[in-house]
C-alpha cells in the first residue's frame, strides 16, 4: 500500500465510525428512561425488542468507555458508559454475583447465568469503564469479575451444563480465544505473572490443538490430546471465529515481540480464508465442515458482518506485522466485498445478516446477538493499524 | 377433487412412501452393528455422523412400528423396530428414568435428559412397538414414560431450565400439541377418563391461548391470559407448527364428533396458510414475527420439508372433512410446490432444506433433527384420508 491509500482507508475507516456507526447508537441505544441499552433495532431505527441481553450490555459499555479511553473525552461517550455501568450494576447479577444473561427493560432478570461470556463481557466493559470514570468500584467489580471466570472456566455453564463431558472431553475455541482477549484488557489489573500464565496456557490449547498442521485447518471444537472427534461437531469449521483467534494471537504476539510466532501462525489465516471464501457469491461462509458434509447450522452459508470485520482486522495485522502482499490482497478483498454489501447508506449502520448470495436476510441493525461492538471495535483497531502504518512508512522513506 | 384424482394422488402418495422414503432408511440407516439407526445420512447414503439422538431414535421405532401395525405385517419392519427398541431400552435411559437426548453410537450418553420431547417419542414408540412385537415390558415402559411426562409437564427442563418464567411465565405451544398426538397414540392405554382431561386441557390451551380470534394469528409462545409479550418470542409464528397443530386438532374434533370445532377451526389454517405463504418464491416460511420485524432465527426464510407435510395433512384432512373448495385448493398449491422442490429423483429419498428461493441449502437426507418420521407420517396419513374420500365418494354417488 502507497502512503496515500493507507491514509485514504484510514479517513474512511474513521469516517465510518464517527460519521456513521457511533450516532446511529448514540441516536437509538441509549435506554435514558430505564437505563442501560436497547439493541434490538430495526434498519430504521425503530426498537422492536426492549429486552436487555447482558452479552449486549456488556459490549455497548465498553465501546463507549474504549472510545472516551482512545479516541477522546468526549463527554457523551462518557455519559453513555454510565447509563449502561449504573444498570449492568444495578441489576445484572444473579445473588452469587454471576451475570444474567438477559433481563426486561427494567432489569428484572429473564434468563439465568449459565454462560460464561455475559461475564466476560461485562468484566471487560467494568475494566475499561473504570479508566473512563476513574471509578474504584468499577475497577472492583471488574477484577472480581475476572476471578470468578477463572474458578468457572473449566465448567463455564455450572449445574445448566447438558454436555456429558465423561463421554466425549471435547474442548471449544471459544475460552482461550476470550481468555486472550481478556488477558489484553487487563493488562496493568493483575499481576504480569498471572496475565503471561493465562495468555501461555490460551496460546497452547490454540496452537497445539485447535490448529491442525497436518489438515490445514482450524478446528473449533478438540479433545484434549488434539485429535478430533468424526462427528459434525469434531469436523465444524467457523472461518470467521478462528480469523478472529488468529489476530488476537498476532496482536498477543506483536506486544511480546515474538517475531517467530508472527510468522509461525500468520499464514494460517490463508488456510482459513482460502478454504471460508465463498468462490461464487464473495463473501465468508459462517459455518463449513472439515470433510464438505452438511453443518448441523442451518445458516452456515449466510454471510455475517461481525465474520467479516474480524477478518478485516486479521488480514490488516498480518500484513502491518509481516509485510507480505498476500495479506495486503486479502485484506483489499474482504474490505471491497465488507464495504459493497454490509453499510446501509439510507438509514445507517450495517446489515448484519446476508444470505449466501449477499443479499439482506434480516433487516436489522442491533438484535440479540448483534450490537454495538464487532464494527467500532473492527474501525477503532484497524484505524489505529493505519496511523501506525503512516508513521513507519514515513520513517522508512 | 373427482375420484380419479383421490385415486391419482392416493397412488403417488403410496408409491412415494413404499418405492423411495421406506427403502431408503431400510437400506443406510440400520445399525445393525450396534443396533438403533444412523440417521445423519447425506444425500448419497452415506452417514456422516453416527452419534444417536433420541428424538431421532424414537421417531424412527414409532414410524416402523406404524407401518407395520397400519399397512402390513412386513417382518422387516418388524426387524427394524426391534433394532431401535432394544437400543433404546438398553442405553436411552438416565439412572431416574428420563430419556437422554443424544448418545453416541454404542450408547454412552453425551446429552443430558433435559429435554421432555425425547420422552414423548420414546412413549409414543413404545406404545406403538408394543402392539407390533405384543411385548409386554414395551407397553409397560410406553405407560411409565407417559406418566413421567405428565409429571414432568410444568417444568420440562427441570434442573437445566434457564428462563427465569416467574418474570415471563411464557408458554410454548409444543407440549399441548403434543399431549394431543401422545393423546391419539395412547388410545386404550390409559383410561377414556385421563385420555379426555388431557384432550380437555390441550385444546383449551391452544384454542384460548395461542390462537388469537381478533389478529387472526396463531401464537407459538402466549401468557396464561392469553395475552401476548410484546417481544420477539410473544411475536413469533411458526405456520409449519400451527398447521400441525390444527390438523391434530381437526383430528381430535374428528374423533369427537365434534362439527362444530371442525367448522370453527378449518379456517384458522387459512390465517396461518395466507401469512405464511412466500408470495414471491412459493412455500411456506419458516419462522415469522406477527409485527414484521425481523425474528431472532437466522433460518426464517428457509423452506422446510416437515413444515410442507404438515401442511399437506392439515389442507387434505380439512377438506376431506369440510368439503370446502379452498381447503383443496390449498392443499393442490401445496402439494404442488412440495413435489416439485422437496424429493430427489436421482438419490431417493427428500431434501429437508432448502433456501428462501427453494434451492437446496443443505444437502442431507438425515441429520440431527431430520429423521424417518415427518414424511412417513404424512404420507401414511394422506393416503389412508384419500383411501376414506374414495369410499365416501363412492357413497355419496
Amino acid at each position: 500500500m502507497t502512503k496515500a491509500e493507507i491514509q485514504t482507508f484510514r479517513a474512511l475507516y474513521e469516517k465510518e465510525l464517527f460519521d456513521n456507526i457511533v450516532p446511529f447508537w448514540e441516536k437509538y441505544s441509549l435506554d435514558r428512561e430505564r437505563g442501560g441499552y436497547l439493541t434490538c433495532i430495526e434498519r430504521d431505527g425503530r426498537i422492536f425488542d426492549h429486552d436487555k441481553f447482558i452479552w449486549m450490555q456488556g459490549r455497548e459499555l465498553w465501546a463507549f468507555s474504549k472510545l472516551y479511553n482512545t479516541v477522546r473525552h468526549e463527554p457523551q461517550w462518557l455519559e453513555a458508559a454510565h447509563l449502561g455501568a449504573q444498570f449492568l450494576r444495578k441489576f445484572g447479577r444473579a445473588p452469587n454475583g454471576d451475570w444474567y444473561f438477559a433481563l426486561d427493560r427494567d432489569g428484572r432478570p429473564l434468563v439465568q447465568p449459565y454462560n460464561i461470556f455475559s461475564d466476560c463481557f461485562c468484566a471487560a466493559a467494568f475494566m475499561e469503564y473504570s479508566k473512563a470514570s476513574g471509578k474504584e468500584w468499577a475497577r472492583d467489580m471488574a477484577i472480581q469479575g475476572y476471578r470468578r471466570i477463572q474458578e468457572r472456566k473449566a465448567h463455564p455453564k455450572g449445574i445448566w451444563t447438558k454436555q456429558i463431558s465423561e463421554n466425549r472431553p471435547i474442548r471449544a475455541m471459544a475460552m482461550p480465544m476470550m481468555q486472550l482477549w481478556l488477558a489484553g484488557e487487563f493488562q496493568g489489573a493483575i499481576s504480569d505473572a498471572e496475565r503471561e500464565h493465562i495468555i501461555d496456557e490460551s496460546l497452547d490449547q490454540i496452537l497445539r490443538l485447535h490448529l491442525d498442521r497436518e489438515r490445514h485447518a482450524v478446528f473449533e471444537r478438540v479433545y484434549p490430546d488434539g485429535s478430533h472427534p468424526d462427528c459434525m461437531e469434531g469436523r465444524l469449521l467457523t472461518p470467521g471465529h478462528a480469523l478472529e483467534t488468529l489476530w488476537l494471537v498476532l496482536n498477543t504476539a506483536e506486544q511480546r515481540g515474538d517475531r517467530a510466532m508472527i510468522d509461525d501462525v500468520a499464514p494460517v489465516m490463508l488456510w482459513v480464508a482460502e478454504r471460508g471464501w465463498d468462490e461464487q457469491f464473495g463473501g465468508f461462509l459462517y459455518y463449513q465442515d472439515y470433510e464438505g458434509f452438511p453443518t448441523e447450522k442451518l445458516e452456515s452459508s449466510m454471510k455475517l458482518w461481525w465474520v467479516h470485520v474480524e477478518a478485516l482486522m486479521a488480514f490488516l495485522l498480518a500484513y502491518r506485522l509481516t509485510g507480505e502482499e498476500v495479506y495486503e490482497s486479502w485484506f483489499r478483498k474482504v474490505h471491497d466485498w465488507t464495504w459493497t454489501h454490509f453499510p446501509d447508506h439510507k438509514d445507517g449502520e450495517w446489515f448484519g445478516y446476508l444470505n449466501r448470495r449477499g443479499e439482506i436476510e434480516l433487516t436489522l441493525k442491533g438484535g440479540k446477538w448483534k450490537g454495538f461492538f464487532h464494527i467500532p471495535r473492527a474501525l477503532m483497531n484497524c484505524s489505529q493499524w493505519f496511523a501506525e502504518m503512516e508513521k513507519s512508512s514515513l520513517e522508512v522513506k
